[in-house]
């Protein structure tokens, strides 16, 4: 599915705008030669847009939104994936959960929104049902077509429920829609559904250059006012202040750096049985 | 807080995106201007944007969907809004339900995606009430931090639900803080919290010129396959299919041109004490 040798070509380039083929090279590295094309676009034209089509799995999307804001770019980015959610309305999966990027920069930790399109995705039912915990929102229709925060009855169903339920539905249609036509790339009704075959994904990377309009300052300034408003507003738990974007990123981040990164039990015992004993620390 | 007079203006170009000044006027025309004047860009650059400071709510926003759509382009927009959502985790509003709008051309009938960025808006929470009809799905928590499915006790707490729940919320700020610092505008939390002295709003409009891309016959094909295969995905209700954005808006239209607009009773009650007896027809 991955050719690894394989790297992105700019197949044509209009203005502010690029299509790219990933040629089935790897999704990652694809995207982030996408988003820094973008960029480029951006200095010369203040917004720069790759459609980019032919590539794989993106791996975590947010990565490109950390990676524009980095550089002092906002940036929205997008990707189709197989049809794994059932449109609003239907039973059997025919859109994508196709994950949704948007990113500023931020001196305190960047504003970086990753989502996916259903409410839960197919990793998070996993982890619930391994841990045997009910899911703390409905998160998708049983066999029956009841909701259900049974981790396990979505699983066996495969009636995920979208964000926003038909609204979240209808956002995945037109995301999927606009990268495929904008890459000349295949949509989610084209690709096989089997997230082992799942490939030729088409993506869109917008970035914007806010060093070419005026008033930094002023801008970083109302990035910090709009996380301090957040911040401020009454929490429905004592302590537990909303966060931001971005914000649970850089303190897993931080956690992880100190304590290590956590494995589930049997995914441990899997790794450890496929590598053999864990290195002794 | 409408200035009926204002026309927008262009404060600064930057190549592919430009920001206008809406000067406070009507927030219809200042989106209609924007949208065509980001059309013009992206017929220069491919991809054209306009960032909008200082307008009014621009009333449906499908409808610069619908524009853009009927003139060959793919688009995206949105607005920011006075704070009238909580933010996932807090009891009281502090980003908007800022609407997005995503549209492509399709001859059949555009694909126009229309959402607010909460499940219900209020003046869907007051027709419910004002027909007696619970809602569908949760809208909301009540007063105690319960969800529920009763309208007045959704306007009562003022806690609407976001789509997607944690994930809309966290849209909606970054949505804000895109279109604020796009544009040199105010962020939702400098926006009266009032909606009669709701104004000074910020707004983003992209546009794609999808005739300046190679294959517009296979990404019509392309957009029609799409849709087909929502269609063909299995109803939940038989004879039901799903819908793709817009669709229900045109067979609104046609029963609308048809039948005439429906009016709320006692709605129609109040207009027509206003404005004295409804002409005979």
């Amino acid at each position: 599915v991955v050719d690894v040798h394989a790297e992105p070509v700019c197949v044509h380039a209009a203005g502010a705008l690029e299509r790219w083929d990933g040629r089935r090279g790897p999704g990652n590295l694809n995207a982030w030669a996408a988003m820094a094309r973008a960029m480029a676009l951006a200095r010369a034209h203040t917004v720069g847009c790759v459609a980019l089509a032919n590539t794989n799995h993106w791996m975590r999307g947010g990565a490109y939104g950390w990676q524009a804001a980095e550089a002092g770019f906002a940036a929205l980015c997008w990707t189709n994936t197989m049809p794994n959610m059932p449109p609003w309305g239907a039973r059997r999966a025919a859109v994508g959960n196709n994950p949704f990027v948007a990113a500023l920069p931020r001196a305190g930790g960047h504003v970086v929104l990753d989502m996916a399109l259903s409410q839960y995705s197919y990793g998070a039912l996993a982890g619930h049902r391994r841990r045997g915990e009910p899911l703390p929102y409905d998160g998708g229709f049983d066999a029956e077509g009841r909701l259900t925060r049974d981790p396990a009855a979505i699983e066996a169903s495969g009636r995920p429920l979208p964000v926003g339920l038909w609204k979240g539905s209808g956002l995945a249609l037109v995301l999927d829609a606009l990268a495929a036509s904008l890459a000349g790339g295949l949509a989610t009704h084209q690709i096989a559904p089997d997230s082992l075959q799942e490939t030729r994904l088409s993506q869109v990377f917008l970035a914007f250059d806010l060093g070419a309009l005026p008033g930094a300052e002023a801008q970083a300034a109302l990035v910090e006012g709009i996380v301090a408003a957040l911040q401020a507003a009454e929490p429905a738990e004592p302590g537990r202040p909303a966060r931001y974007p971005g914000e649970g990123v850089l303190a897993a981040r931080r956690e992880n750096t100190a304590r290590g990164l956590p494995v589930e039990a049997d995914v441990w015992a899997w790794l450890a049985a496929e590598a053999g004993p864990a290195p002794q620390s």
